[in-house]
């Protein structure tokens, strides 16, 4: 297990799940802002933890777990979230999707290497 | 809005997100099968669509969209999917973690880009 996986409690939890693609503009302050928002994230009232990934063609998922909805609506209160989320709706994303979603149930496979 | 993005109806349904770290081993082979699996889902009952991506490391996100829990575990059962998940868990992926979830909620944020 590497640090990308998320170490989340037994299930009942939220799931915030914000697919995005992203434009050519301003990779270095995307790159920035999205580094100090995860840490800000990190401090908020009940979240849990979050695994982000993008491809090379500017495809992004990013899936934030939090303990309830109460929280996920106050970190998107947080007003430097708030700024965030406007600059990348007109800057850094062409098109965004959200979805809130209840976790009920949740797994680790086993993974068996072969000898 | 590209075609990375999955064109879902109003919630509820369900979510099924896979997290994966790849290892390095049979990369032909492993993007064969996902190609494969994916045209599958897309004819099993239920499935609304997904949304994948990997980042250069290795780690990845799929979140796959059925209308039921039912039908998420149909497409478990369906034998094709059974054999790949043991190769996955043999062989393509170092680690991984599934979590499944009702979405209650969904939104397209507006993207409003500047002049």
């Amino acid at each position: 297990m590497n640090a990308a996986f998320a170490k989340l409690p037994a299930p009942p939890y939220y799931a915030v799940i914000f697919s995005s693609q992203r434009t050519l503009a301003a990779e270095a302050e995307y790159a920035a802002t999205a580094e100090h928002l995860f840490e800000l994230v990190r401090g908020q009232p009940g979240f849990l933890g979050a695994e982000s990934t993008r491809g090379a063609d500017g495809f992004g998922i990013t899936v934030a777990y939090f303990d309830s909805e109460e929280n996920i609506a106050r970190w998107r209160q947080h007003a430097e979230h708030a700024v965030a989320r406007e600059r990348g709706k007109s800057e850094w994303y062409s098109h965004v999707e959200l979805r809130i979603a209840k976790v009920e149930r949740a797994y680790t496979p086993p993974i068996r290497p072969k000898g």
